[in-house]
């Protein structure tokens, strides 16, 4: 059988790499690693670096070219459904063509295999469309974790429950009843559309890598700024990932 | 100025330790390791081989009595200010007496610093007392992560928010509106108390270590399967450390 290593790689920082990655990694025969174009050409970037750095034996690598997903529109969901299946026809005929029985093939996840990522769901339909095909998780150190790290805040109040959710969910309010609301995917800066009042916001993009941008304070007081440094900086560098933390102040 | 290194090291496999994890450890020149008495002596022995194995310079070993924490009742935010307070007061002893200005001591966190983890907060009093003080936090692996790894599960549907909250707060009823919800610190089982209807659970106990249990199913159906096999390793090894994702089943 085929096995595939799916490896949180952690969140720009090839320092965030676990033990457990590094020899994860030192198992693959095949390094499968995306090409999504000019846009995460950073990103791929990294993963090479990643690999140069950590892998201490022969493998070879694959790219996989990446099908553009439509616009979303109203149908969020159908969109993505649509898009993961011609994804998982894609690797199937990769992991065909290039892995042989028994090899393990790798696939590098930025952040944590299962925090906003589709990677799991895709190989299950890859398995699920007939090809015999094992797998392994191995987690990585997430955005938000690092987001938290930096600002050096934890992301809990004492006994209090994060939400972690995206911009799209975001822009209908700030969730009622939540305390501590943990925000990604959100290219829309949802943020600056809620009401400010009594929520606080830590602010980060390109975390883990010497670009990274911090901004924290009084929603109403740095949305601002946030929305102008993530402007200037997203055209500086052709493409922006960011996160942040809203919470309700505290009386 | 005294620097502390506030560092996560992953939920019980020392492969889980970053690299800028085993970075930070080796810049410490005292690491205070804590004395919770017998219950997580295994934990304690668990520290102590990290620091064997990762860090290659010499240093120092302090021991943190840790204070016993009043039965919580009905001000459980009281009962924790006060007993941080106490271990605030103990860290800065430790800190003025054994850590010389300008040296590092490294406080080494299971898990992530940022999830459910008091130390951020006690460092935070320890310098609001008066002693002038410096940290840098490193995110580490958490025990959400490991659960979703060895399940192979990722923690959101697409597209949808994961609440991270506690058996405390799960007891009063799975939360409305929710989809997944990871549950943490629950030494009462509150997931056997909830109406079941509708949901599944994916339950881990010893994440990431050789006596590592996983459970999932239809809650209705796996309840009472975890609450015997939670009593009898808890019976056998002293000491438990679980937590579990629940979800509402997809049509």
């Amino acid at each position: 059988m085929r096995k595939l290593l799916i490896i949180g790689i952690g969140a720009g920082d090839p320092d965030h790499m676990t033990v457990q990655a590094i020899k994860a990694l030192n198992r693959a025969d095949v390094v499968f690693l995306p090409d999504k174009g000019q846009e995460k050409a950073a990103l791929r970037h990294l993963r090479e670096q990643i690999c140069a750095r950590f892998i201490e034996k022969p493998y070879r690598t694959v790219t996989v070219e990446t099908p553009q997903r439509a616009e979303a529109g109203s149908d969020y969901r159908g969109v993505v459904d649509d898009w993961h299946a011609r994804i998982a026809a894609n690797y199937a005929r990769l992991f065909t063509a290039e892995l042989a029985e028994g090899e393990h093939g790798a696939l590098l996840v930025w952040g944590d295999p299962a925090l906003y990522d589709s990677t799991l769901r895709i190989v299950e339909r890859v398995r699920a469309g007939g090809l015999a095909l094992d797998w392994e998780v191995i987690p990585g150190i997430s955005s938000v974790q690092v987001l938290a790290a930096r600002h050096r805040i934890p992301l809990n109040r004492i006994g209090e429950p994060i939400l972690i959710t995206t911009g799209r969910k975001l822009a209908a309010g700030f969730p009622a009843g939540q305390d501590s609301v943990v925000v990604m995917l959100d290219g829309e800066q949802a943020f600056a559309q809620i009401a400010p009042e009594d929520l606080e916001i830590f602010w980060g993009a390109y975390l883990g890598t010497a670009d990274e941008i911090l901004i924290a304070g009084r929603l109403s007081e740095v949305a601002g700024e946030i929305e102008r440094v993530r402007a200037q900086a997203r055209e500086k560098h052709g493409w922006i990932m960011d996160t942040y933390l809203l919470r309700r102040m505290q009386a």
